[in-house]
C-alpha cells in the first residue's frame, strides 16, 4: 500500500518513518508538508540518510487522496479539521494523530482547546483508536482519531478497574510524568536542555487538554464517573511516559485478585504486559517499543488501588498505535511492523 | 564552634562540609568515619582540595564529646540509637539527620524500618526539627532528629492546609518524585547511570518509611488524619524533590484564599516562598539553596486542592534545614551561612 | 540456526537478544551462565518480559557445541581464550565480543590487559571482524573476534585516509567520548548516577587496552604507523560514541577531495554513511542502529585532517557488528536483522 | 559599591547576582535591559524571587554612568564595542564578558565575528582579564575584557607549559567539550532537550570564536605559536567545560617534572588547583564554583603531553572570573565573594 505522511518533520511523523520502514505491506510512503517543500527529509532529520533519499512533497489534499491509499496526520491542531473530511471522501484510510477528533462533544472541545471544534459529522465518523478497548469498530472505521500519549497510558492502566466497577467514581487521580518529547520538536523555553536537564516541573495545572479526553472514555465505560484529578509532569529525559494513579477501591481487595483481573483483561493483547507481584514498570523496560506495561498493587491501609502504567509515548502513545490501527483495520496481524523490543539500557 | 561530623563521606555529610566552610561560627570542623580513617576528605571527594585538607578520624563516641561542641550524624540507620546518648550526655549538641530518632512510637519504627527503634527515653529528649513549625522546641533542645526530605517538602507543603482543618482527613495523597541523591552515594543496580538515565521509576510502592513520619506529624496537627497514601519515584536527575499533593477540601474554596493562607503561615520564613497565582516551581529553582518552594490552587471541577512544594533534597532536605536547627538551637540568625541563592541554570 | 548466547545479562548480551528476536536466521536462543541459571531472562531484564520466556542454562563447553550452531560470547575477559578453542573444534561458529582474540602478539595483550594471553595457535585462528575492512576473510573464519567499540568508530574513520597514505604516521590523536554503557551494568563509584550525571570525565589517560588494538590495525595498513594518542572521556549518556580524529595531512588536500576519497571507499557498505559538507554527525543520529556516520573536513591553516567519527557502540561497536559478522560467514545479505533506523529523538 | 548589570536575563548576568548577591563590596544592584523593563528580575528568573525584588530598568549609557560604580556587561556582540567607551570615559569600572574587546587585531575579530569590531583606541585600554596571568595589570586597568570560557580553560592549562618552552610550536590540540549553557538562553533546535539529551555532538569545526582568542595569548607567550587545533563539542549537562589538550613535548619529561612545574607555576594561585598523580578532574568537580582544576601527564611512548582542564564555564568561565577581576581592581582580596565550594553532587 503507498502511504501519506502529513507532518512528518514532527517527532511523530519521524518515528513514523522509522517504524514504517520495515513494514512488510508498505510499497512507498510520501510525505507532505505546509511549508517545508523541496527539503530532503534527511536535510530534517539527519538519522534518517541513506534510509529515506525522497523530498518533502507539497501538502494538497485532493492530490494526498489520488496518490495514496492510507494516511496518517502528525500534525498540530486544526489541520485535521479541515483534511480528514477530504480524504476520506475520497476513499483513503484516514488515522488522525492530533487531538481534533477525538472529543464528541464540540463544546468541550472548545473549552478545553480553546480553538473551534471539526466538524459534528465529521466528528461521529472518527474511531476512537485506544486499539486494545476498541478492535471492533476499528475493523470498520475508514477514519481514526488516534488517542492522545497521557490518555492511552492512563485509560490501559485503568479500564480492568473501571468495566469492573470497582472504583469509587469520585476517587480517581493520575499523576502523570512524560519525558520532553511530548512537547514537540519547536524550540522554548520549557523545553531549552538548560532549563530542563536536572530540573523536574509540574505544567498546565488542572487545565491539560488530555483531561476531558480520559473523563470522556472512562464515562462511556462507567456513567457515574464524570471527572478525574489529571496532573502532568515533565521529566528531564526525552521518551516515556508513567502514569500513577490512584482510586480508591468500592470494597475490600488484594492484590491477588486484581493482578489476575488485569491478566484476563489483557489475555489476547500482546502489547499490553501485567508485571508480577511487586514489580512495577519503569519507562524505559518499553523504550522505542509498541508496550504498555502495568504494575499493580492495593493498600489495605489506605483502601486504595495503585496502578503504575508506561509507554513510550512516542509510540504506543502515538506512531505504534497508529500503526496498530491501521493493521486491525486491514485485517493484518495487529503487531505487523511493530515487533521492536525495547532498546535497553 | 567546633564541629564534628560523623558520616562525611556520605552525600548528607558532603554537603554539610561544603556549607559550613563558610559559616561564621565554625572554628573547627572534625570529621569521624568508622571504616576509612586515615583518608584524607578529598581522596574521597576531589572536589574538597585546598578545601579540607584534614583526615578522617577513628569514630571513638566518648572522644568525639569531648572534642567538639556540636555534633551532625550524617549516618546508616542504627548508628545514632547508639551514640545520640552518650554525645548528648557529654554536653555537645547534637543533630542527627538519619531517621533514627524521628519516630515516638517504637513498635512503628520497627514495623517500617525492620530493625531495633532506639530506646523511648532517647527519643523523648530528640525534638524534629522541621524548623518553621517548630521552633521554639529547637530553641531548647539538645537533640535534634532532622526531618526526612520527603517529609520536609510534604509536611511544609500541608501544614497551613492541615492547621486550618481545610482538608477531607482521609483525601491526602501524596505524589513524590526525588533526584538519585536521596538514595546515597552506594553503587547500586537502581541508580547505576545506564539504567537511570533515560528511565522513571516507582519505588517501595506503600512501604517507604517516610510514611509513618509524614503520618505522625500531621496526626500531631489533625487528630483525625491517621493515614495518607504517599508515593515516590526516582527522576533522572541528582538533587532535587518535588512532592504533588492532592487533597479534597472541606468546603468550596478559592485559589486567592489558599494564597492568602500560605503567605500568612509563612511570613516569617525566608526559606519558604510562595509562588503567585498560576506560578508553579521546578525543582532547579532550588538547587542548592535551603528554599521550599510552594505553588498552590483549586480545582472547582473536582473539588481538589494541588499543591507543588519542592526543595533541594540534600539542603532543606538534610545539610541546610540540620544547619539551620543548629542556628536556631543557638540563638544566631536562622539564615547563618545559609544565604546561598539556586544554582541555575 | 540454533544461537547461543553466553554472558546474555550483560548489555551485550541484552542487545544481541533485541536485535535477533527478528532475525529470520533464528531458530532458537539458548543463554548460558556461569552464575544464575534458572534465573529467567526477564528477572534480570524485565524489558524482555513476553519475548524471552526461557531460563538462563549452566554453562559447560561441550554441551553448548553440541546443542548449538553459533556460539556469541558477550563475556567478561579470560572466558574466551578458555571456551572458544572448545567449541570451534565441535564446529559450532564462534563469535567473540571480548578483548580476548584480538591482539595478535600475546605479550602486547598482556602488558595491556594485566592478564594471561590465549594460545597464539587459538589467536591465529580468530579473524578480526571490522566487517568493512575484512570481509573476506570473515567470510571464511569459524572464529570471530568482534572489534571493541572505540576501535570500530575509530578505524573506520581512519582507513580510507590510511590507506591511501595521507597522513603523517606520528601525527594521530584520538580523542573519543562514550556514553556509560560500555562500561558495563556492574554497578560502581564511577557510573553511579549522582556522580555521572551532570558530569564529563576523561578517564585511563594512557592507558586504554584499546590503544593496542587500534595500532595493531593501522599499522597493518600502514607500517609506518607505530603509535597512536588515544584518550577516551564518560559522557553522561548511556549510549553513543563519537572519535574525534586528528591527523597531518602528508600534503595539501581539499575537503572536497576528501569526501570523495570516503564515499568511494565506502559505497558498498549500507552502514557507513558520510556526512555532506560542513555536516558532522552527533551521537543520537545513529541510536540503537549498527550504523557508522562519519564528517570529515580539513583546515587549511593547520594542514590537519578532522573525523567525527560516531557509533552506538552497543550496536556497531558489539552486537549489531556480531550479527553483521554472522550474516557475512554464513553468505547472507550482510544487513540481515540489522534495518534497524536509529531511535530519534 | 553600587553594581550595574546589563544582560541580566542571560545565564553569564544570572550567575553573577547569585555570587554578588553576598558579596560585602556591594550595596547595590542594579539590572540594565534594552527590551524588557519594568520586567521583575524573577519573572525572567523564578529562583531569584525574594532575593532580588527589583526591576529591570532602561539601558541609557550615560545614566547607567551616573548611577554606579562598576558596569558589568554580560551582553550578545556588539554591545559592549558601543556601551563601553563612553562608560569609562565617565569614570565607571567596566568589565566586559563579551567577546567584543579580547581581539587586539580587528581584523582577526572581523574575520572570525563576522561584524564589526570595536574601535582599536577602546581595544587598546581594555586588559585581558585571565587573572592568574595578567594580574598587575589588572590592577591598573578601567576596562576588562573578561575571557571567554574555553580560553580560560586552555590557556590556565597550557600556561606553565608555553612559558617555558616545552612544547612543539605546531602541536597543540585542544579537544573541549561544554555543556550547553554556554549557548546562552535562547531556546534553539541544537540545544532544544529532545535533540540534546543523550546526545553528544561536535560543532563549529575550526570555525569557533575562541580560535583566534587562544592563538593570541599562546602567540603572546611564545612567539612561535601561530595556529592551533580547537575543537569544541556539546555534552549534555549545564555546566561545565573540559579541555583535553594534547602537545608534542620538545624534549623527554617526566611526570614528576610537569607536576612540580605547575605546583610551582600556581602557587599563589587559590582557583587554580592541580590534581596529585594518576588523578584527572571531572567537570562536577568544580561545579558552580570558580575554581580551575588541572591534571596532566606525559606519555613516553608518543612524546606528547596530556592536560585536562575543567571549569564551571559559568563562573570561571564568565561571571566568578569577572568578579575576580573586579576584586583585583579595587585592591580586595581576590576571592572576595567567590569562596564558594563546588556542589557536588
Amino acid at each position: 500500500m503507498k502511504i501519506g505522511i502529513i507532518g512528518a518533520t514532527g517527532y511523530g511523523g519521524a518515528d513514523l518513518l522509522r517504524l514504517l520502514w520495515q513494514h512488510p505491506k508498505v510499497s512507498e510512503i510520501i510525505t507532505y508538508t505546509s511549508s517545508q517543500q523541496d527539503l530532503h527529509i534527511h536535510e530534517s532529520y539527519p538519522h534518517l540518510i541513506s534510509i529515506y533519499e525522497q523530498k518533502l512533497e507539497e501538502l494538497n489534499a485532493d492530490k494526498i487522496a489520488e496518490d495514496v491509499d492510507v494516511v496518517f496526520l502528525a500534525t498540530p491542531p486544526g489541520v485535521s479539521s479541515e483534511l480528514s473530511a477530504t480524504l476520506a471522501r475520497s476513499g483513503a484510510q484516514v488515522i488522525d494523530l492530533s487531538g481534533d477528533l477525538r472529543l464528541a462533544n464540540p463544546a468541550i472541545y472548545e473549552a478545553w482547546y480553546k480553538r473551534r471544534s471539526a466538524p459534528v459529522e465529521l466528528l461521529n465518523k472518527a474511531v476512537y483508536g485506544l486499539t486494545e478497548l476498541n478492535r471492533d469498530q476499528i475493523r470498520q472505521a475508514k477514519i481514526i482519531s488516534n488517542p492522545g500519549c497521557y490518555p492511552t497510558a492512563t485509560l490501559l492502566g485503568l479500564a480492568p478497574l473501571i468495566k469492573a466497577q470497582l472504583v469509587e467514581p469520585e476517587s480517581i487521580i493520575i499523576d502523570a510524568k512524560s519525558g520532553t518529547s511530548g512537547a514537540g520538536r519547536s524550540p522554548s523555553l520549557m523545553t531549552h536542555f538548560s532549563e530542563m536537564n536536572e530540573n523536574f516541573k509540574a505544567y498546565q495545572v488542572n487545565t491539560h487538554k488530555h483531561v476531558p479526553e480520559i473523563e470522556q472514555v472512562l464515562h462511556s465505560w462507567n456513567e457515574q464517573i464524570d471527572t478525574v484529578t489529571f496532573q502532568p509532569h515533565l521529566v528531564p529525559m526525552v521518551r516515556g511516559i508513567m502514569a500513577t494513579i490512584y482510586a480508591k477501591s468500592t470494597k475490600p481487595l488484594t492484590e491477588d485478585y486484581l493482578r489476575k483481573l488485569y491478566q484476563t483483561s489483557y489475555q489476547e493483547d500482546r502489547f499490553v504486559r501485567i508485571r508480577p507481584s511487586g514489580l512495577y514498570p519503569a519507562t524505559k523496560e518499553v523504550y522505542g517499543s509498541n508496550f504498555c506495561d502495568i504494575g499493580i498493587t492495593y493498600d489495605e491501609r489506605t483502601g486504595r488501588i495503585t496502578i503504575v502504567s508506561v509507554i513510550d509515548n512516542v509510540v504506543k502513545g502515538a506512531s505504534g498505535q497508529a500503526i496498530q490501527n491501521w493493521n486491525v483495520m486491514n485485517g493484518w496481524d495487529e503487531s505487523t511492523g511493530l515487533n521492536v523490543a525495547p532498546t535497553y539500557p
